[in-house]
């Protein structure tokens, strides 16, 4: 069923076959259809009030922060009270912390004592914590239960979505104590006991750590849920694959932006206001252009020099570019590397003598060519393409080590290595590769 | 328990205590833990062979390839002939492709006709694409099936992790009708007929649909797993969310690779030969170092003004530096957009409009700041000043709108956005900003 079909049945009113033609689409679909912008308030109100209950609770946490505020704030207050108690408890989180303080007031107004508490201690987990993005949805067995009865559990909890099939086994203080999948479940007799079927060799995530750990824990262990537990080691929630992912995708994006010099966002860049846009890059490229002045100023130094032989400046551009360049790809390689988890800080010495190596491959092949194409093509003096070659050579080598060793250097003192990316490496290699150029000319010139 | 342990044991011979240790633990962390380079091959596989089957099958799925090579050169026959049967079926596949002919001899030798069949199809499959990824272990229905008969042949097959928790239910030429999940089959009466509870508004993809798409629709709609099926619809096969968990890393580093100016790998950084990695990176660096000279030649072309105002040659880097920062920003927001599916062709215009904006903003504020310091800090001449400014502005203006409009120029011709990157913009703004820079400055000199 595609969007302008539906669409046109919104705008031709025609809601009898509508209403058949939604309950049997995908909760995501439905969403994104309804999220049109040319839907106004008051007609998506209608059609979702016209969804099964329970398919508009799935469909309304897809739906975009935005239009879930407009519709919390039209809704009364038994219709809220559905969705809060149907609302995945993650998704729910994730509402309010981007609502209106009126629109929280009153979702806790409709939701129970027990939940509010909840609710508290959830909205207080530090942001990108694995406490932030847990659920509560998750069935828990006594090792004492027989397979049936944990069968019998799962029916009569009735959860939906993927939440089930890994299941948490505790003892009487909510201590983890192993896991036991419903494949297994399923595939083992009626009186079986928990006790032996469950995996006690259990990998579990600690409420305070940090997502990006997390995700790495997915990643190496192909998980579809996680359990994640207090300090005391008690079972609070559980974090699912389809989070995690998000995680990924998200962090990727907060790397792209440090490393092209912005302030990280998660703000979708079309929705984004442009004095906020404007914000997030000027801070960074201030400092950059500050910094810049340095190799300014190296060059004022070097006035004599330069109107004694204009020609050096002509080589400055290029010189330049292949240090920052060569510095970018070093650094970025040595980021995603530390991002991914595939090198630590042990590998540093590792990285230096393997980035010098490469440095001297790529720095010598490069100055080769560029000596071959100013003395033939450009027919530049022999002195000068040399002294250009050379400096190229020692760019490359300098602005290499530098990017391979900084990311991890940055790592080191916990700060962020994506920071250590093109355009700041691009600022030191300018640098040195200037007093480079400038120092050997001086000496080749006697001036 | 924890590698040290682990490794102690194994160099004191205890085989027994350490056969029982293994037995409970996690695939993945004793395939980390053997991978240890002190270990030798023999070692190994003693130590592989102690494994239960089923275990060893595992662990050798997260071995490297080379690991994997060298042990089932190692191997009997009969002992291939065991993993082959075992092993999932994309892991195979992945495996195979890496290995040398005489291996895959090998390994094709220990398998059925029917399953050589089925391998060489898979290893045709398009890099990158659906099918490439898809695996054939998942569990299919007929729609006149009850949920006892189904559950029996879950049974019968005993499949290992997550691919049975959504089951196919196809016709008589295997067309895909619908989905139906475990958890929906556990929570309904034995006698319910399969046709009854399927899902029919099946989502599915074709074996030559590109990776990305299909990452793309497992982050929309929280999917474990994604059926795909050939050119007449019929279901070959299934993708699970582990895999395209890989798939999402790999094509953010390929990204982050492209951007900054190499070839793209998937091989790891530290087991890469430093002339591969030299190789990777010279062939861009030659072409920006090449392209450099276009800026070189507008500086010769300009050498009377730059001998008759040295102090003009001091201001080249800042303004360079700032135009391929603020170029750069803008490319990675839009490449990344593009690449997360955020940003379409269509809304070229929007972040033309958008870019321009925000250029007029950071260009501004940032010429401000520079004319202040000019002036005060560094006592410069006000017209030179004033020069330098109104550069940067027209800088930050081109860099900005050339950075956001180039990567979906490129997508609309087919080449990869993330090549219209940071290394490229800036050499363009570099150019630009050095003919606005240098044209001003001739008028106002009247050189």
């Amino acid at each position: 069923m595609n969007e302008e079909k539906i669409l046109e049945l919104i705008q031709e009113k025609k809601y009898k076959e509508l209403k058949k033609i939604l309950s049997e689409m995908n909760e995501v679909d439905i969403a994104e259809i309804l999220e049109d912008e040319a839907l106004d308030l008051g007609t998506l109100l209608l059609i979702f009030r016209m969804l099964p209950k329970d398919l508009a609770v799935e469909v309304f946490a897809y739906f975009s922060k935005e239009k879930q505020r407009g519709i919390i704030s039209s809704l009364t207050d038994s219709e809220v009270k559905h969705i809060v108690d149907e609302l995945f408890f993650d998704d729910m989180i994730d509402m309010l912390e981007e609502m209106p303080a009126n629109i929280v007031k009153k979702i806790l107004l409709n939701s129970s004592v027990e939940e509010r508490k909840l609710i508290n201690q959830f909205l207080n987990y530090p942001e990108d914590s694995a406490g932030s993005i847990m659920t509560i949805e998750y069935v828990e067995f006594k090792r004492s239960m027989t397979v049936k009865e944990a069968l019998d559990r799962i029916r009569a909890i009735g959860l939906t979505k993927e939440t089930i099939y890994t299941c948490y086994v505790t003892d009487r203080n909510r201590k983890l104590e192993g896991i036991v999948s419903l494949r297994t479940l399923v595939s083992s007799p009626d009186n079986s006991i928990i006790a032996d079927l469950m995996d006690e060799d259990t990998i579990y995530a600690h409420t305070h750590d940090d997502q990006e750990l997390v995700a790495e824990m997915f990643m190496k262990y192909d998980f579809i849920a996680l359990p994640v537990v207090d300090m005391e080691n008690r079972l609070t929630g559980i974090i699912t694959v389809d989070d995690i992912m998000d995680v990924m995708e998200r962090e990727d994006t907060e790397d792209f932006q440090i490393m092209a010099a912005m302030s990280p966002s998660e703000d979708a860049y079309l929705d984004t206001k442009v004095l906020r846009l404007a914000r997030q890059r000027i801070v960074w490229l201030l400092i950059l252009m500050i910094s810049a002045t340095v190799s300014g100023a190296i060059i004022s130094s070097f006035d004599d020099l330069l109107s004694a032989v204009v020609i050096l400046t002509s080589f400055i551009p290029m010189l330049m570019d292949t240090g920052g360049n060569s510095g970018s790809q070093s650094s970025t390689l040595i980021i995603r590397g530390l991002a991914t988890g595939e090198i630590e800080l042990k590998d540093a010495p590792k990285i230096l003598w393997k980035e010098f190596r490469i440095a001297l491959m790529v720095g010598f092949s490069l100055a080769f060519i560029n000596l071959l194409r100013l003395i033939i093509l450009e027919r530049i003096d022999f002195g000068i393409s040399l002294l250009v070659s050379v400096t190229l050579i020692l760019t490359v080598i300098f602005a290499k080590v530098i990017g391979g060793i900084l990311p991890i250097a940055a790592k080191k003192v916990k700060l962020d290595p994506a920071l250590m990316a093109g355009p700041l490496i691009t600022t030191i290699a300018d640098a040195l590769s200037l007093i480079v150029y400038f120092s050997i000319a001086s000496w080749m010139f006697r001036i």
